[in-house]
């Protein structure tokens, strides 16, 4: 089996043009088969004040009203998708933006609004792998942005970490399947502060003892609850870190097993 | 040789949420394979507007700075197209949203600031069709926004009614293609407050004629430009008029021949 490398980058990396353009130009050196998804970054919430909409928070999550949708799929879908494709395309990768309503190929439910109405937000049901592998084959790299849709008209965000452990589940059954998650910092760290204290295995035996000591709090539960839960569905390999972790395999990263 | 049906639909259609879907649900119903193409309409005017942006308009095109591109890449290829696609996923058309850089299927040359400075503006240079083959072949409905880039990394913003053509024309080779324009009229009409005037056929010979006699005149001719294009370079059938003409052969529309 083929190995198919799929990377998420989040906002840290999209808000600053220079760190953007350095990532694309590392992702466009990697081999293919491989997949990108992207986060958001502050530009949604840029935009939303500018046209003047309150920007809703609930611990940390987006609450998306029908305007606030709009904002979220102009920015994903639009301004940033579209930069990055053509940037790739410039380094000679060819790339196609996707929402997960592109091709029908991710299918999620609104979230019920109780206990909390976070609007339209949407939780992934059905991964559709055939066109995507049929674009894989053929040495195209789709590129994701966190938007998925309902199959009755509706568009959902969706969390963007979420989108590429699903992809990565998704596609264990075909290809031997690695999970990268790059951020601004060298990994999961054992103290916030210190970028030499990555902690650089994180397996299913000390993961309680991390939560519990609160070592893993806050932003980072989601994005490990997102990294086992690819594990435990045959995902071959998930790692935390820079982006240098992708070319440089003796980097300091974090890398996720059972 | 199959048949490929290219179906462009302008600004009154996308800005009416009502005839948008009355299109979408007619068009969901057409045979693949079959393109679609939107332009812009009256929301990205808008969005400008309300971040402060000056529309300038020269000669009833856009002139496109680079506040205006990022305005028309949010409208365009975020909210416009994946609403679109998000649709059509809802009536079982398997679609995929496309602007030029995608794939690299339209790359396009920024227009000369001389004579006028049309600002990010580009003109098609070429258009690749093997993945959008590979796709239609598939049953997938490739979406179009009227975005091109340079391959050099910018995005450049496109005539639609000139994308469906040389659409057209590129797949000429492959498909008998038939291209449709589909706007609020029903055709070309002899007296412009007279939707009973259609002129039922322009052919080379009367096209001349009527040019003098200023039947068409401003925005109909750079339309009737990209038809004769078309026509010329091996396009089957071009048509101008409501989207009924896609479904009523004997409706009242104008049909372009050599």
């Amino acid at each position: 089996m083929k190995t198919l490398k799929i990377i998420k980058i989040g906002g840290n990396i999209i808000d600053d043009a220079a760190a953007l353009t350095s990532f694309l130009e590392l992702f466009a050196t990697l081999e293919t088969p491989k997949i990108l998804v992207h986060g958001g970054g502050k530009l949604a919430t840029k935009l939303a004040t500018d046209l003047g909409l309150e920007v809703k928070m609930i611990e940390g999550r987006r609450v998306t009203d029908s305007e606030t949708l709009d904002v979220i799929t102009m920015v994903y879908a639009g301004k940033i998708n579209k930069t990055i494709i053509a940037q790739l395309q410039a380094r000679q990768c060819n790339a196609i933006g996707f929402s997960g309503a592109d091709g029908n190929t991710i299918c999620s439910k609104k979230r019920s609004a109780h206990p909390v109405d976070y609007g339209f937000a949407g939780d992934v049901e059905k991964v559709n792998t055939p066109i995507l592998e049929l674009l894989l084959e053929h040495k195209v790299t789709p590129v994701f942005c966190a938007l998925t849709h309902d199959q009755n008209g509706q568009l959902l965000n969706t969390n963007a970490d979420t989108i590429a452990s699903e992809l990565a589940i998704a596609f264990a059954h075909t290809y031997v399947t690695e999970l990268y998650y790059c951020f601004e910092k060298n990994g999961v760290l054992r103290e916030i502060t210190d970028e030499n204290s990555v902690i650089k295995h994180i397996h299913t035996n000390n993961y309680q003892d991390l939560i519990e000591q609160k070592v893993i709090s806050e932003g980072m539960l989601p994005k490990l609850h997102n990294c086992f839960s690819a594990i435990k569905k045959n995902v071959n390999k998930v790692c935390i870190g820079k982006p240098e972790m992708l070319t440089t395999p003796n980097a300091n990263f974090t890398t996720i097993s059972k």
